[in-house]
């Protein structure tokens, strides 16, 4: 077996750990006879998983008594429709606009009532974050959405907005876990599994509970908060084995990593490893300015698309995959996720002095 | 490892040479240096793996071209509001009312439009498929609903009903993959994965093309079938690693089994193992009579609750899990999904022989 380093966006690397784990206990789970996948979900063995899971989840990201925890399915895409038909009350939302999945939450959100776009950076191909003006922001909205890591143009919120009474709303899909966040200033966070907590299908939503309730008639059942904190996410059939993995990988981060601070530090060190090589670089440079530079995801160029292909074929080779940046940015992006280990990145770091060496 | 007789309702036992198979290329698929829980749903790799399991389920099931098939998220539970928010044109649909879930897709739909019961078997329980008399049938309806196979009841449609051109939807959940089925006879079938198919957390979809692209202007975009028919169900991150084990299922059926002709065989010797025990008991009696009968979920009591609480328990000791009955039927049900084998069937029945000569 060879293993590769897997810069991929999302579904990404796991710890390998939590697939040893997994692949252990995949024909029987304890003494239960029995694999996770097969348990019913509401067996006592799969009630302690998913009870596991959460009390995990909520120590992990210190959740406030007054959040919900809700395991959800259908990825941040059915949330950017949920926000809307569950929190729309007079009907009036802001967003800022800072890439593809901010846009795509602010055009499903349009649908449902006056959305207003804040702030944007389209202008620069979303390559840093606006600065936003409290005094521009409706008093009155029912919410106010931003997606604090932007998967695809490697930015993030380094500052909150200042929302007062409004409850921000939050896509974390691409940078929960990767450092300790205050969940008091959000009325609702929510991320799709995929990149720092498990496998795709598993949606995790934190909501305050006053936001809980106020659906419009029309909201699906499914789509509705209430459904699913009134049944601890056992209104139907939950992804058991996703949360499952969810499980293990939050055990990874408390026993293995030692929580959210180590997390965070050695997160930081990895990203600068990368960041620092290319401010130094001749060949390479990042896309975006120090100020508003994700941790987790970290886009690159040489300038010359050929010159990138070359680049992006060799890293393949030497066992480094999925470096090709999105289409709409172009070059490379290096996602470094939590379970992305810091040999990972100092081997591409090498690989990329080498490369700028030979060109 | 000492796997017990699991007959769970669902999630519920898998084929023991699937899990293995899960468990050996856990760490490594192929020769990709990764895990599929690890793969970008972009990369080729994935793409052969989804691309390989609607094959797979095209040809097992023998789906005609002019239908779509869909890998989604959310469970029936959410195809109970889907499939109004998509097909309601008039805004009237006609429902029988066979059980708890129809019950609920009933409920769900009357949210939408004007939905008739026209047949219902909850006087007796939903012991029975009550009668289905077409000139009763709306003619304008935009469709008619039945669920195919009642889990909770044990009781299966042996005949369809003649819905003309109204399209007939059918939950298909507890028994896809049963045994072959007339896909034409349908407009739209759909299934959770955690019976017949796989894990938890996906849902599948066969629906005919010219019921795509009609759907309510309300329809959040991720519950729109137009949203995942374009984009091949790619529109998001599709829950990956459940329809990987889902290929892997439908190759057990085709290659282990050898096919749902082969396979509805088995089945129905395994049911007949049971029921014909039943039918012959002095202590134990199937709750539903012989043309209602499923060959999925087979139901049965003693008709005293303190013996069957006793027999559950002594099962549970001689490693048959799940035979507890439905709150709402009480007494035992054997749910005897694909991947039961016979022998778990025939020392079912052997230990109820057992304890029927001690009792």
């Amino acid at each position: 077996m060879a293993r590769v380093y897997n810069f991929s966006a999302g579904p990404s690397t796991l710890p390998e750990p939590v697939l040893a784990k997994a692949a252990a206990e995949m024909l029987e789970y304890g003494s239960s006879g029995q694999s996770v996948m097969e348990m019913s979900h509401r067996s006592k063995e799969y009630e302690e998983i998913i009870k596991g899971c959460e009390e995990l989840l909520r120590k992990t990201l210190r959740i406030p008594e007054n959040y919900k925890v809700l395991f959800l399915q259908g990825g941040a895409s059915s949330q950017f429709a949920m926000i809307p038909l569950n929190l729309m009350k007079t009907g009036q939302a802001d967003y800022v606009i800072t890439g593809q999945w901010a846009k795509k939450a602010f055009g499903e959100g349009s649908r449902y009532g006056q959305c207003t776009a804040v702030a944007s950076s389209a202008d620069k191909t979303f390559s840093y974050i606006p600065e936003l003006v409290a005094s521009t922001f409706d008093k009155s909205a029912d919410y106010f959405h931003i997606c604090m890591n932007n998967t695809i143009y490697g930015t993030k919120f380094s500052a909150l907005p200042q929302t007062g009474d409004v409850p921000l709303v939050a896509d974390f899909s691409s940078c929960i876990l990767s450092e300790p966040v205050d969940v008091s200033k959000f009325g609702l966070i929510y991320a799709g599994a995929q990149k720092n907590m498990g496998p795709a299908g598993l949606t995790v939503v934190i909501i305050r509970d006053d936001l809980i309730g106020t659906a419009r008639p029309e909201t699906p059942t499914m789509l509705n908060y209430k459904t699913h904190a009134d049944n601890d996410s056992m209104f139907n059939t939950p992804p058991t084995y996703a949360i499952y993995i969810c499980k293990l990988v939050l055990e990874w981060l408390q026993n293995d990593i030692g929580g959210l601070e180590k997390m965070k530090e050695l997160n930081q060190a990895k990203a600068a490893l990368l960041y620092d090589y290319l401010d130094g670089s001749k060949l390479f440079s990042a896309t975006v300015s120090a100020p508003h530079r994700s941790i987790m995801n970290v886009c690159f160029v040489t300038g010359n698309a050929e010159l990138d292909k070359e680049f992006v074929a060799g890293a393949v080779k030497n066992g480094f995959v999925n470096l090709k940046g999105h289409r709409s940015v172009g070059g490379m992006r290096a996602s470094i996720y939590n379970a992305m280990p810091r040999e990972g990145v100092e081997k591409l770091v090498a690989f990329m002095k080498e490369f700028e060496a030979s060109h």
